[in-house]
C-alpha cells in the first residue's frame, strides 16, 4: 500500500520509476562478495528537477535515497541495505559542453568515461581517469576513482573544477569554480569528491580534460620474482624517470588473463610502462629505462606495434574482470591498500605472504606508481568459513598498510565494507565526519551506513 | 588585570609571551590597506604541547586566536581586528624529516619556502609552490597559497599529503594520508587548505616535493599592447605547449622593477615563458614556441645564460615588492581574480580599462597561465576618498570575472577584505560553511571576522 503511493508520488515528477522484478534485483548486489538487499524502488531521472522530486517524496515517505552511477563499485556502497528508493543515474548522461580553449567538460553525472573520451576525442582532447570499469562520472566522482593514468595525472580529485549537487534540504547548490584555482572559502567542492552518495546528489559535473600525447611507447619488464619487480618499481621512479603508467600485474594474473581473453603474454610477474610525449622525449625515456634495467634480473621489451599495445593495455584493463569471469558464480575481493613508495615492496610482499600462508589462490595487481595494489580473488559469499577467511586476509593486508603509514583505500573508498578501517585510520576525525554528514544530511537519507553508521 | 593574568597564564606553558610593544604593533598590521588593530598578546610556541596549552587558555580567558606565519598576506587575515592571542609560528620552524623515496617531506607550519628549499637542494628535490613573499608553508596551506609554478604544478592543495590540527576543542588530529592517494572518508584535509585559520591551528605539514628538473630555459615575449601579450597566453595554451611558468608583467611594472632593482628591461608588456625537461625536450618546446611566436606582433627573446635568467625571475618575484617600495607609507591593494582561460584576454582588457577610467597608476602581473592576474596599486588609506576609490575598482574587476565564471579570489584568499565577495560567489553554500565553522569552533574563536562573520 505505502509502496503504491511512494511509486505513485515518485511519478508525479519522474518520468521514468520501475518496480520491475529484473530492475529491483539488478540493483540490489554488485560483482562483490556483499550480500543482496533489493530496493522498494527504482528511479530513472532525466534532470535535475526529477532528482530534486524525489528528494521531496523520499522525505515525505521517509525513504532512504541510494545514488546509483552504473554500480561497479566495490565496497557494497550501491547496495541498499534499507531499503527504499535507487536513484539510477544512467539516464542523465548528456555531455553539456565541451570547452577546448578552457580544457574543461562539462557533463550529466551518467555520462561514462568511454563516452566522455568518445567526444572528446574529435578535439584532440581526453579525460585521464580510468577505472578498469566503464564508471560513470558521477560514481567516479562520488568514490575519488583513479586508475593507470593517475602517477601522471592524479585522481578525481585533482580533475573535477566544479559541481551541483542536490541536497538532502532539495536546496541545489554549486561548489568549486570553472577557474583553474580558487582560494575562495572552504573547499566544500572536496567534501562531495569522495563522499559516496552520502551528502547528496550529484546532478552536474565540470571536469578538467587533457591534450591528447603526441606519442606513447609501452615497455614491458618481465621478472622472476615478485619482489624483483616490486623493487624495481620503486628504483624506476626514484631515478626521476616520468611515467605516465606503471602497472604492476603479477604471473597469477597473467595467467587468468591469457585463458580469458585468448592471449598468449608470457607468464611472469610483469611491470607495464608507459612514456609519453613527443617522439624524441619518448625514446630519450625510453633510453633511459633502458639503462636503469641493465644487469638487472629482468626482461625488457619495447611493444611498438600500436595493435600490441593496445591488446596489452585492453587485457591489463580487464585483469580484475577477468579474474571475475574465471570465477562464475563467486563473489569478488579486490583489497585496495595504498603505502608510501618506500614501503610498497615491503607491502607487496607481505600480501602475497598472507594468501600463501592461508592457501588462497589470488591475484596482485596494482597502480604501482602511486603505491596502491589490490589482492583480488574469489569467495563462495555463502559460505560463513570462506567470508571469514577474506576477512582475516584484508585485515591483516590492511593493518600492514596503516602500519607504515598508507591507507585502507587507494581509490575504492569504504562503502560498507571498510567502515571498520575508516574508524581505524580516521579515528581522531570520525566525529567531524559524523558532524559534517548531519549538517547536510539531517534525517540521514543519503546511502544510510554507507562510509559510518549513525547513532 | 586581566591581561597580566592572560599573560601569566599563558606563561605557564608556553616559553615566549611578549607583550612588548614593538612586538604587538609589528603584529597588528600588514603592508595592505586594512587598517591596523593590536592583539593583547603575542606568543611564539615550539611544540604543539604549547600550542594546546594557548587553546585551553584561550578557551578559559574567553579570548579570540589569531594564527600568524609571516604576515605575508594581502586580505588583513592576520589582523585582530577583536584583539585577543597571535600565535606566531616562527619558532616552529623545523624540518623534521625529508623522504627522497618517497617524494615527501614533513615539518613544522613555521618553516619558509626558502628555508624549505635550501633543506631539499642537497637531495635534488625542490617544492614547487612560491608565492612572491617568503612564506611559512602554515600560511601558504591556510590560504592555498600558489604562484608562478602552478600551471605544471597546481597549487598547495595539490601538494599536502597530510596535517596535524589543533582543534578548538583542544584535540589534535591527523587528516590526510602519507600515501599519494586515498579515498577513504571525507577529505577533512581539504576543509583545512584554505581555511584561512578559522578552523584550527596546523601544526604540522606533510608535503609532496619534486625531482628537481635537469634544466630549463626562459623566453621573453615583448609586445606593444597589453591585449596582445594576454592572446598570446591563450595561444600558446591551446597549442599544447606545456610551460612551467608564464607570467605576465605589463610595462607600467616592469618599469618599477626596473627602478626598484636597478635593472634595464625593455619596457612593454611581456610574457615570461620557463620551460623546463630534459635539455632535448627543452630545446623542441622552444622551437615549438618559435614557430607559434613567428609572424605575430611579439618580440621574442630566449634567455640562455643562467645569471640572466635568475635576475629576470627575481624580478618578476619581486614585482609586488617593488610596487610596495615604490610607494613607501602607502598601503597597498592587489586584486586577484581568476577567470577560465578562455576569458583571460578580456577579464586582463577590463581591468586596464577600469584603472584607466579611474585614472589610476596600476600594475598588472599575473599567473596568466592559470587565468589568474592581479592589479596592484598603492592608496593612502587613511583617505576616506582613495579607499572608497579602490573598493570600487576591486569591485568592478571581480564582478567582472564573478561574470564569467571565475572566481574573486585565484591565491590570496578572502581574509577581511573579500567576504561580501565571498558571500556573492558562494551565496548557495555560505550557511555550509557556517556549519562546519560552528562544528568545529563552536565559539567562534579562531581569527573571527575572517572569511565570514558568525551571526
Ligand atoms: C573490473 C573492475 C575494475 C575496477 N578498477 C578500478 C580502478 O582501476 N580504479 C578505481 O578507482 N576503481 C575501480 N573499480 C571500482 C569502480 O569502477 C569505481 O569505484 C567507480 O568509480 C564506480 O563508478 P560507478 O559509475 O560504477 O558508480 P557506482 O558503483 O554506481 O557508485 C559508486 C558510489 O558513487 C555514488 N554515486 C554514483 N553516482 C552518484 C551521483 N550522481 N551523486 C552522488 N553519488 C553518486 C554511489 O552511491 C556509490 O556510493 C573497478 C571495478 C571493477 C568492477
Ligand atoms: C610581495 C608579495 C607577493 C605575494 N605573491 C603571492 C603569490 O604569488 N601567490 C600567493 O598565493 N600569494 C602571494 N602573496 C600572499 C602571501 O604571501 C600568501 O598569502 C602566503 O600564503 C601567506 O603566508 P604567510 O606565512 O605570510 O602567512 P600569514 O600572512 O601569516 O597568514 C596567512 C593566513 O594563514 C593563517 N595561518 C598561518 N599559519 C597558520 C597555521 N600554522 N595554522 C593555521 N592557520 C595559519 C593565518 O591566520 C592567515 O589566515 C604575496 C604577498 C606579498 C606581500
Amino acid at each position: 500500500m505505502v509502496l503504491d503511493r511512494l511509486v505513485e508520488a515518485l511519478r508525479e515528477g519522474v518520468r521514468k520509476v520501475s518496480i520491475n522484478q529484473t530492475v529491483l534485483e539488478h540493483h540490489s548486489k554488485a560483482l562483490t562478495y556483499h550480500k543482496a538487499s533489493t530496493p522498494d524502488v527504482v528511479v530513472f531521472p532525466k534532470s535535475e528537477e526529477e532528482l530534486v522530486h524525489v528528494v521531496n517524496i523520499a522525505k515525505q515517505f521517509k525513504k532512504p535515497i541510494v545514488p546509483f552511477g552504473i554500480g561497479t563499485s566495490v565496497e557494497g556502497h550501491i547496495i541498499p541495505y534499507h531499503g527504499g528508493i535507487v536513484v539510477d543515474f544512467s539516464e542523465m548522461n548528456e555531455i553539456l559542453s565541451i570547452n577546448p580553449e578552457d580544457y574543461t567538460v562539462t557533463a550529466q553525472p551518467g555520462v561514462t568515461r568511454e563516452q566522455l573520451n568518445q567526444a572528446l576525442k574529435k578535439h584532440g582532447l581526453f579525460f585521464p581517469v580510468d577505472p578498469g570499469a566503464n564508471a560513470t562520472l558521477g560514481g567516479m566522482t562520488a568514490t575519488n576513482a583513479s586508475g593507470t593514468n593517475a602517477v601522471k595525472y592524479g585522481t578525481m580529485r585533482q580533475q573535477v573544477r566544479k559541481l551541483r549537487v542536490v541536497l538532502a534540504s532539495s536546496e541545489v547548490i554549486n561548489v568549486g569554480s570553472a577557474a583553474a584555482k580558487t582560494s575562495a572559502g572552504f573547499a566544500l567542492k572536496d567534501l562531495f569528491i569522495g563522499s559516496e552518495g552520502t551528502l547528496g546528489m550529484i546532478s552536474e559535473i565540470t571536469l578538467k580534460v587533457y591534450g591528447i600525447e603526441e606519442y606513447s611507447a609501452v615497455a614491458k619488464l618481465t621478472f622472476n620474482s615478485l619482489q624483483q619487480a616490486s623493487e624495481k618499481t620503486q628504483q624506476i621512479l626514484a631515478s626521476g624517470l616520468k611515467v605516465s603508467k606503471m602497472e604492476l600485474v603479477d604471473a597469477e594474473t597473467i595467467d587468468i588473463i591469457n585463458e580469458q581473453s585468448q592471449l598468449d603474454l608470457k607468464v611472469a610477474h610483469s611491470l607495464l610502462i608507459e612514456l609519453t610525449g613527443s617522439k624524441e622525449e619518448v625514446e630519450l625515456d625510453l633510453s633511459l629505462l633502458q639503462s636503469i634495467s641493465e644487469n638487472s634480473t629482468c626482461e625488457l621489451q619495447f611493444e611498438t606495434d600500436s595493435l600490441a599495445r593496445a591488446k596489452l593495455w585492453q587485457a591489463r584493463h580487464n585483469a580484475a574482470l577477468s579474474v571475475a569471469a574465471a570465477n562464475p558464480g563467486k563473489g569478488l575481493m579486490f583489497t585496495d591498500v595504498c603505502v608510501p613508495l618506500s614501503k610498497l615492496t615491503a607491502a607487496v610482499m607481505h600480501a602475497r605472504k598472507v594468501v600463501d600462508l592461508h592457501g588462497i589462490k589470488a591475484s596482485i595487481i596494482g597502480h604501482v606508481g602511486d603505491g596502491n595494489f589490490h589482492v583480488g580473488f574469489a569467495i563462495d559469499q555463502n559460505d560463513e568459513e570462506e567470508l571469514a577467511l577474506m576477512h582475516t586476509i584484508n585485515d591483516q593486508i590492511v593493518q600492514f598498510a596503516l602500519e607504515v603509514g598508507g591507507t585502507c583505500t587507494g581509490e575504492h573508498g569504504i562503502g560498507v565494507g571498510k567502515k571498520h578501517f575508516l574508524r581505524q585510520e580516521h579515528s581522531t576525525t570520525l566525529e567531524i565526519m559524523k558532524g559534517i554528514k548531519k549538517l547536510l544530511d539531517p534525517d540521514n537519507m543519503f546511502s544510510p551506513g554507507v562510509l559510518f553508521d549513525m547513532d
